[in-house]
């Protein structure tokens, strides 16, 4: 459990054992980059009036709106406007038809596979996971997946959905390869994320939502940019070897398992998700999974699988008994006073809180030249800044 | 990805960068200990003699016995004949009804939640499995929860036995309170152990298996007896902070969570392992275990889930697309040369060849002198020793 020697937050920028300090302390002492607010309405209207633009019907639109500024709105900001420019050069070189319905293709009490289509991956995955809350109000526990689709998002945006339903959820995807599974030389998976949330009564939840490498390829480039080592157990360099250097490790793209010195179970986690997701449903698996934005441009047929249980159909008080657990969770004695316990979601509901007082999401500059750019490119009016 | 130096095999011994060595290469410099091996047939009939001893019925103490050896043959040792003792107590001190049948208390077409009214954790494993197997046979996906239980083994034992009737199985328990989770200083959740087998064609199959903290007691347990160090990351002090001292942290039982520098992932896990175990169940949960074989006894009132999905309900061809992937796994150029790669299962199915190349288990001294405990407390005879 390392930690960051300032305010115990994990994940430290520093791998020194002694000295580590994590991102937020670390941007302490940097000059903050300029950034601006936009409230939640005025990105959602953005987004939809850039896919508008490409032809994208707006109930499609709408859909992939929602998913990423909810993405924006809980903090992950890979996640949301930061992916729409990738969406939109999918759309324009027609390796995703943003317009395609998707389909059951085969069904049964509990069960059912569809195809995407080749369309938006959001709108598969809401498509899924109303199917599957549907069939599991019946039956107890549904699953449906999903072949042919395309980059759906946070994971958590569809089994939160499940959640609001009062129903446990559960989504996995799989990627572009970049793991390395242990032992190996070569990216054979890809971060493979997956999620459960479920309903602890009285609003509250939690919501796990994970990818299955001890990082993203993403947070590297954070150290790089920052010129610090990446701990051992994060990647490794182009021949296989573990490496310090986030350059090297950017430039390899060879994540490693989540785990540290257990990184066989990472290893095991990632075969998990491709099993729920795309050997399931037929897609593209493991090292099949093209590489997103990379020349020759082909169709992605990601593969996803959904997974809810309706803990009505099982011993009454659940929630109840999960809201208990939480609240357990939450009044441990923390290793540091100054860093209260937290349980999965805790933070992400702290940060939608933090945008709602200050009547938006703040992005900073590179999410503000993108916005630019889609403003040149596409002719959308700009969204309203509050700062 | 930190691996033996000599043999690349995984969780070295030694904490240190440089001079990692394995269990494997830091035993070969010690002097063998005494074992004997028994043939499969002859341990299980020595466990169910032991358990006739006590009166437990023959369709029991079969079960019981069969999941014992299973991980013995296996090789998991530390769940197969070494626990027997373990129940034996439990048994004698009337903390567990060995003869009690399981009961469905709720049913609905893919959901079940059974009661295991106390009696052995094997049998009540495996009712559940068969049923949850049956329903998903049916709708495609089915989950079975169970409260009222004790410990139930190996959980491969339930998942392969799903792979056997050609669906995937996901198994999951809690466990007594042992894990930190991130951030807090006493442990709050078990090892909540997690397993997902599946079928691959031609008698291939992927199975995994592992508990959601980093390392096992036990395993921290050899380190004391070897008199080294263990990694930051595995285990707290009774003060909660990170200790490389192994009898410090098999003093103080406190677990971190799987995942290293990503310890919130792991404590992620483990909650997912509690929900779909002993909340959906309505068994004890989290903090509210017993302590195994710790004054005052008391009934462990453990929960269970098993989740069925039975690919011919979804996409045809599922075996042979995990059957293709896992071939491309253990293809991979491998980091060591000498260590070429596995799937998860594979050394299982390794050590079960060896078994039945040398005609039976290799116990250890301790194993053995627990046989002659069992022979002169129970009056059993002993099984025959090949060497």
């Amino acid at each position: 459990m390392i930690r960051c020697s300032k305010c115990q937050y994990i994940n430290p920028t520093k791998c020194s054992p002694i000295k580590q300090i994590c991102f937020v302390h670390s941007k302490c002492n940097r000059k903050k980059p300029k950034s601006k607010i936009i409230s939640v309405p005025e990105v959602n209207k953005f987004i939809v009036e850039c896919l508008r633009k490409l032809n994208v019907k707006d109930d499609k639109a709408c859909i992939l709106a929602k998913s990423l500024v909810k993405a924006d709105y809980q903090g992950i900001l890979s996640h949301g406007l930061n992916r729409l420019e990738h969406y939109i050069i999918d759309i324009k070189n027609k390796n995703c038809n943003p317009n395609a319905d998707p389909k059951i293709i085969s069904e049964s009490a509990s069960a059912a596979a569809v195809c995407g289509n080749n369309g938006l991956g959001a709108v598969i995955g809401v498509f899924c996971i109303n199917i599957a809350i549907e069939k599991a109000c019946k039956t107890g526990i549904a699953m449906v997946v999903a072949i042919g689709s395309n980059h759906f998002g946070v994971n958590s945006f569809y089994t939160e959905h499940a959640v609001s339903q009062g129903c446990i959820g559960m989504a996995f995807t799989n990627t572009s390869p970049l793991m390395v599974p242990t032992g190996a030389k070569k990216a054979c998976f890809g971060t493979n994320p997956m999620s459960i949330a479920a309903p602890a009564g009285r609003c509250d939840r939690v919501v796990i939502d994970f990818a299955t490498t001890s990082v993203s390829l993403g947070k590297i480039e954070m150290y790089r940019r920052r010129n610090q080592k990446i701990p051992i157990g994060w990647a490794l360099d182009k021949h296989g070897k573990p490496t310090t250097d986030p350059a090297v490790a950017v430039k390899a793209r060879r994540l490693s398992p989540l785990g540290g010195t257990a990184s066989h179970k990472g290893t095991g986690l990632a075969i998990m998700v491709e099993i729920l997701s795309g050997l399931l449903a037929n897609s593209t698996y493991g090292p099949n999974v093209r590489v997103w934005g990379q020349k020759p441009f082909k169709p992605a047929n990601l593969g996803h699988g959904f997974i809810v249980i309706n803990p009505r159909r099982f011993i009454s008080g659940f929630e109840k008994r999960l809201g208990d657990l939480l609240e357990h969770v939450r009044k441990l004695e923390p290793a540091d006073p100054k860093r209260p316990m937290l349980v999965p979601g805790d933070m992400e509901r702290a940060r939608m809180k933090k945008v709602d007082e200050q009547g938006g999401i703040e992005y900073t500059n590179s999410h503000l030249k993108m916005i630019q750019r889609l403003v040149q490119d596409l002719g959308v009016k700009p969204p309203k800044f509050k700062s």
